[in-house]
């Protein structure tokens, strides 16, 4: 992995999101900037690059712009092709996230967060609802910004496939919020719930990203399928880290998706099998003094393997979009080396 | 006033309403379609034209559109310009103010809108939270619809002017919630708390409409500042409303605003006037049983005579920037109308 692009990069991403996050930095306003700055990772205790996440989602709209025009020099446009153009596009889909997240912490009633206090926490959820929103709405006008370096239907299109994407997220998280009182889920009702909760978002990464590359529509086409894939497989790997990750490396209690009954593919598949496992959680919550018995019981039972067989799975569907989409020079070597590096990961 | 454009007018809104909010009519996603065409005031318990509330905003969009072209001949574009073209932009502040209003009652704890269960109080915060968020989607999507009809450089204009408007209201909404814990509120700091909660929205509907209107940006200036005013005279008067109002118009309790404890302009007067209603705000919530006799001493202090006068004030200022505005035909007529009524409602 090159440091130097990637780490370029991701400076001037986060010079974008507080550039963009300082739209609050007004009078009588300080304290709903510090919620957006805590939240962000930037500020209050534990700030620092632990607290703001990996930016993985951004640095993949910055590498896609890069990589479709990296090298070539026939294409039209692409002496004016820089992906720092496209930085808030990046900056925009971050926050996207980031809104996500904070809404999701008072739904979930999640009070850690990489390790530190949730918003709700710190200020109450009315203000965490609305730093969310605040969040939302700044991502948009973040996308709209474009409009300084894109042509105005370039800008249309990309605004329009982040917002179809975020109706998407609405819609998972409707599901998954759903799931939680029913018992009879089975492996067809994880898909279509992680589609819309991660897979749209990263998808639209890769998408907008082609996109603002100037890339044939085929092509973009292929970008949108790769980010797709790679947010099934991410998914997957979230979850068996959720059930068997170091909690360490994580900033999660250890197994807890399984106290907090999740119903992660692992899960779905141990209920499939109606065994020891399936019979202990329908018996009601899994305490923290079990956890680790419950864990090793679904492992037993093919839990584990069967997850990361399919997290296998979508990784290779999506390195063969990859491939089709066929990413160029510097930036398409760091796209490939991250996408192997996701599948791997412990945190 | 006319009933017949008037009325064309509030049944394409619906239908236009309807169509955007079918986004989730979609397998599995029933009951999340349900709560929003609830909250629409389309379904459910009390659903009807009492529950759906008076469509001003969107109104007030494809009126302006309509009064900058309506009855001139010469105007470049005149003869394509159609109001109906601009629907999904009327929709889509609607979907804005009841995206608000579905996280406000979740920050004020309000288990009443309009006569009905509010969202939360139906489906609990979590849904309701995801509900507002995908009413928030939904309403940029149809901002976006406008490209079917406006070239793009209009749709990006209206999108960021629209979302420009959105993160002033999320800094009103700070403001309001920042005050509950306040106790050294002046006047002072009414106006930017109403200039981002509702004045802003009704700028929008406004400056948007005289936008898709193709008039001048001298024009559009004119509308946006008419709308700003309608909007504080619009707050004010329901201010006096949430204090004097009669409940069975209103569809809330009376006198509600003085037991919640908002910081109304009313309140804020008798506040700054230091006398028996001061005395008694400072000492903690007003009951129910004593809220007539609390309404009666803040009437006789002057704080429902001095409310009326700005609200008379900041609609004369709103009829000058309409008159410089100069909006034109049936459409602008209804428009003159429609301010007058506002200021002499009771509900």
């Amino acid at each position: 992995m090159n440091p130097t692009l990637q780490q370029t990069m991701l400076v001037a991403i986060e010079d974008e999101l507080k550039r963009q996050v300082a739209r609050l930095d007004q009078p009588h306003m300080k304290p709903f900037h510090d919620m957006l700055t805590y939240h962000m990772g930037w500020t209050g205790e534990g700030a620092g690059p632990n607290a703001t996440g990996k930016r993985i989602r951004p640095l993949l709209v910055l590498l896609v712009v890069s990589s479709c025009f990296d090298g070539e020099s026939k294409k039209e446009n692409s002496s004016s092709i820089n992906w720092l153009h496209a930085v808030s596009a990046a900056a925009s889909i971050e926050l996207i996230h980031n809104f996500s997240l904070a809404h999701d912490d008072i739904q979930d009633n999640s009070e850690l967060r990489r390790g530190r206090k949730t918003l709700w926490v710190q200020w109450g959820s009315p203000m965490a609802i609305n730093a969310g929103d605040a969040l939302f709405v700044i991502a948009n006008q973040a996308m709209l910004d474009l409009q300084k370096h894109y042509p105005p239907e370039v800008v249309v299109r990309a605004a329009t496939i982040l917002n179809n994407s975020c109706l998407e997220l609405t819609q998972g998280q409707y599901l998954d919020m759903s799931y939680e009182e029913r018992t009879d889920l089975t492996m067809e009702d994880y898909w279509p719930m992680i589609g819309g909760k991660t897979s749209s978002l990263l998808s639209t990464c890769t998408q907008v990203g082609a996109l603002l590359g100037y890339a044939q529509d085929a092509q973009i086409e292929s970008f949108r399928l790769f980010g797709y894939h790679l947010g099934l497989a991410f998914q997957v790997q979230d979850d068996i880290l959720g059930i068997w990750g170091d909690e360490n490396l994580t900033g999660k209690s250890a197994a807890s998706d399984l106290v907090e009954g999740k119903n992660s593919l692992p899960v779905l598949y141990g209920l499939e099998q109606n065994g020891g496992f399936a019979d202990r959680w329908r018996k009601g919550p899994i305490t923290v003094s079990e956890v680790n018995e419950v864990a090793e019981l679904l492992e037993a039972e093919g839990g584990k393997a069967f997850a990361e067989e399919m997290s296998a799975q979508e990784t290779q569907k999506a390195l063969s979009y990859l491939q089709a989409a066929n990413p160029r020079g510097e930036a398409g070597r760091i796209i490939l080396e991250l996408t192997n590096m996701l599948l791997k990961r412990k945190q």
